[in-house]
């Protein structure tokens, strides 16, 4: 099985980070093809805002333009079935002392990059892009370094390959990853995703702040607020 | 996140494999529940058949009756959207010089044991069994042990957990898993997988065969008739 050492797949949810891996990627790799996960996430605006973060990184970077390969959107519709609490057992309330939701899908970014290798292989790209990341801590332990670097040996022996998971913002917090938009696009591409990536849990989209779209108040709103300003102040 | 060290999920999917793994964790834990994927299989008689093959093994077993306990059915049939030749480029044609058919979905394996361990995260249950085997070999890298174990500690990794994955028939072949059948529940066993278990590619059930409903001349008849024959010559 060859792959495209000069092909990479972003794994593009339409937010402020796989925005900026999208970039990323496309300043470095001759072909650069995104997939998208269709769960019913609640914020479905942010999936919705994929194509127009596309658009508007072709329309810009004609360099990019020529690199911007195609878009998958997979349906993952099933995670329903995981994260219904009719699976969950007593223990559930151990997790939820874990501090994380009772909706979580464990286990969620192991799938992601497991479907990812999968549509690589079939596209013949080597590269696998994904905007995880340890610093602005979660709470997911499958946004972790270990996990990434030991799913990376399981899929290239279970694949009988050699993919690459890239994780460019694995150990920068938000107001890097805008000086890292800064640095691949300038202010241009800091502008289209300030105004065309999307964080906020409740899909608010009424009033464009600083730092661009959002209810303000929602822990990914104060994130994505408490970076731009630090990007802004530095 | 605390697992129940005394329950076991096993990947069930109707065949003589998984339903000899059923019968290898029903013997050992006391807690064991059943995980089948429905991604439109070619046999979908194999998915039908997990139901009386569960009925007949705590009908015959009344000690088995009681550790069994819920069965799980998730629908898959996502795995088409990636077996979809739409989505294969020029390279499928290495990939068929592979020996290896062209709807195959790279690394389903990988995706089974991480919804499996998903499921069993979900139900505090600390063992998955599956039935994938190095000896038979089907020439998917994703049945292989060094693959099995790297995705454990990708897993145990990504969700935090110590989940423990069984493969008991990795290193015997057809004719060694029907005599470990007899060894964990007798002639009775045996004939319980013999007539409700099931293997052919074409879905065939209408002649009985020494070794089962069959076709009698598929790869997967082929292998399930050689085996019986070995095993009863012993």
């Amino acid at each position: 099985m060859s792959l495209d050492s000069n092909a990479a797949l972003v794994l593009f949810s339409g937010g402020q980070d796989s925005a900026t891996c999208l970039a990323w990627a496309l300043a470095r790799f001759g072909r650069v093809e995104t997939l998208g996960f269709d769960y019913g996430q609640r914020h479905r605006v942010e999936l919705d805002l994929r194509v127009p973060l596309r658009v508007g990184f072709a329309a810009s970077f004609p360099v990019w333009a020529e690199r911007l390969g195609e878009d998958h959107v997979i349906d993952l519709s099933v995670l329903g079935q995981i994260s219904d609490t009719s699976l969950t057992k007593d223990v559930a309330i151990a997790m939820q002392a874990n501090a994380l939701p009772n909706t979580f899908v464990p286990g969620r970014n192991l799938l992601f990059f497991t479907f990812a290798a999968a549509i690589a292989y079939r596209r013949g790209i080597k590269h696998v892009v994904a905007g995880v990341c340890e610093t602005d801590y979660s709470g997911y332990p499958d946004c972790r370094d270990d996990t990434v670097k030991a799913l990376q040996a399981a899929l290239n022996l279970g694949m009988e390959s050699r993919f690459v998971l890239h994780t460019p913002l694995m150990w920068i917090d938000k107001a890097q990853t805008w000086a890292l938009a800064q640095d691949l696009g300038g202010k241009v591409l800091v502008e289209l995703i300030r105004t065309s990536s999307h964080s906020c849990y409740h899909g608010a989209r009424e009033t464009l702040h600083d730092w661009g779209y959002g209810c303000g108040s929602c822990p990914a709103c104060e994130l994505r607020a408490n970076g731009w300003e630090k990007f802004r102040a530095a």
